[in-house]
């Protein structure tokens, strides 16, 4: 395990001379089936596999789970182990930001909307430590699940205006039966919570395909039936925001001509949940 | 000369691959000495130099002189070639910047301050293109003049807090006879005026002489000489700011005990002029 930022960049120019292909996923840790399965992809596709884990202070609010974010670095490492990570990068805040760091980088129409209005300074504070650890580790490929699709969008924008000479690669939400996106924040619901908060994927689910079956023919039908079915099926949820949004730009729409996102946050209690799913254009009847 | 930023792509992980070190001098062009002294400097020490020429709108105020910013493409690619520059790199606006472009990077108390206040979003934008380069170029070393010092201390801060593998050297002022420091807007002086700049430069000097021969022995008493010495010997020069601060963090200092700096911008006629001199630590009498 390298937590020395210098070590880091020794053994990527090493990587690099090589000529070794690499593969990054960057984590918060507390891993679930959904870190792995971005681990596999990356090492498939990749001659070397570089995880990091940084429970990154900068993009936390200051009310906040900071502190209480979950964390188990000995089952982390050996899961990482397991799955072929080749080397684990494990920095400490006091090396991330040293005295004097004085450094943000922001994707600014694109971290305004969706989560942003209610998580101020969030993607400013994602966006500056991945560009730190796509430095450091300066991988050919990096991998993100599209659970935060925002995030994905915002890294992927970020890696184009920034010119690096980087992939970034969405893998789609890996879920549980009950279609629950996974996340490490899941282990704070409720038993009952954890029924209800499965009802968010399956009536995000259930308007894709009544979308490309046309019968929810507008974005506006769409999020009708959505809030209907919900008010309905969990109306103990809190809809913090539910929108459809072209899937690139994440700019409104009014029709399904281009390939748009259906992304919702949701509150269960103290629990703030996030999911998403992609529509594909429709063509004109 | 490359103008494509793919381009560029593939001429650095061709440079990279072959093992060569990559000195850098990114400017706006219209060379004068103090460029082609970076660039002789950037090659002595890399295999290869890479010089860029942009002039970069997104760090121009809406009342500052974009538009009218000297250019002369066909005089500084020979000057260019004949300090020994090996890659030319004339990106276009619209590549550099193209629909949907969404990101920016701060230094933020570092750009807050000296000429932060007088040129809004000035820095940011500073920020933002030349992370944009060394991403293109990927160099070793980035070469930088002092005269802008503010933006030396702003790049390399941003260099270190982003963790780019690569060092920011920047080097002494190039100046005229008259101590005037060399500088593409010199050619809007008038030749009444330019004799009045040189006031600036020799009283800067003037200040660090007697600081080091303890006859200012406060950042106060050496403030009060400038400002005297420029109301006498140059009272048509406006001025913008006169500060003493610290070398490395540009916080104001109430003793010469750190290395500082002597940073002012003037204004004679409508033309801003900036100028700085280093002054090394003084040890207790």
């Amino acid at each position: 395990m390298i937590t020395n930022p210098r070590e880091m960049h020794v053994v990527t120019r090493h990587l690099r001379k090589a000529g070794k292909n690499i593969g990054f996923v960057p984590t918060m840790g507390y891993f679930h089936e959904g870190h792995l399965h971005l681990m596999r992809e990356a090492k498939r596709k990749n001659d070397i596999l570089v995880v990091s884990i940084f429970v990154n202070p900068m993009q936390f609010g200051p009310n906040e789970d900071f502190n209480q974010y979950p964390r188990d670095i000995a089952r982390d490492s050996s899961l990482a182990l397991e799955v072929g990570t080749d080397c684990l990068f494990c920095p400490s805040a006091e090396d991330m930001y040293p005295e004097g760091f004085d450094t943000s980088v922001s994707v600014n129409f694109l971290s305004s909307t969706l989560c942003g209005p209610s998580r101020p300074g969030h993607f400013a504070g994602v966006a500056t430590i991945v560009l730190k650890l796509f430095n450091l580790v300066r991988p050919h490929q990096a991998f993100f699940g599209l659970k935060d699709y925002q995030q994905f969008i915002i890294i992927r924008r970020m890696v184009a205006d920034l010119n690096l000479d980087m992939e970034v690669v969405g893998l789609p939400t890996v879920r549980e039966q009950s279609g629950l996106a996974l996340s490490s924040r899941n282990i704070y619901l409720s038993l009952e919570h954890r029924t209800t908060a499965a009802a968010l994927s399956k009536t995000l689910f259930a308007a894709q395909r009544f979308i490309t079956e046309r019968k929810l023919p507008t974005p506006l039908a769409a999020l009708e039936f959505i809030h209907h079915t919900l008010a309905a099926e969990a109306p103990e949820m809190e809809i913090e925001y539910l929108e459809i949004r072209d899937a690139e730009s994440l700019r409104e729409i009014t029709s399904f001509a281009s390939r748009s996102v259906i992304a919702a946050a949701v509150r269960l209690g103290n629990v703030r949940l996030i999911d998403n799913v992609l529509v594909e254009p429709s063509n004109s009847p």
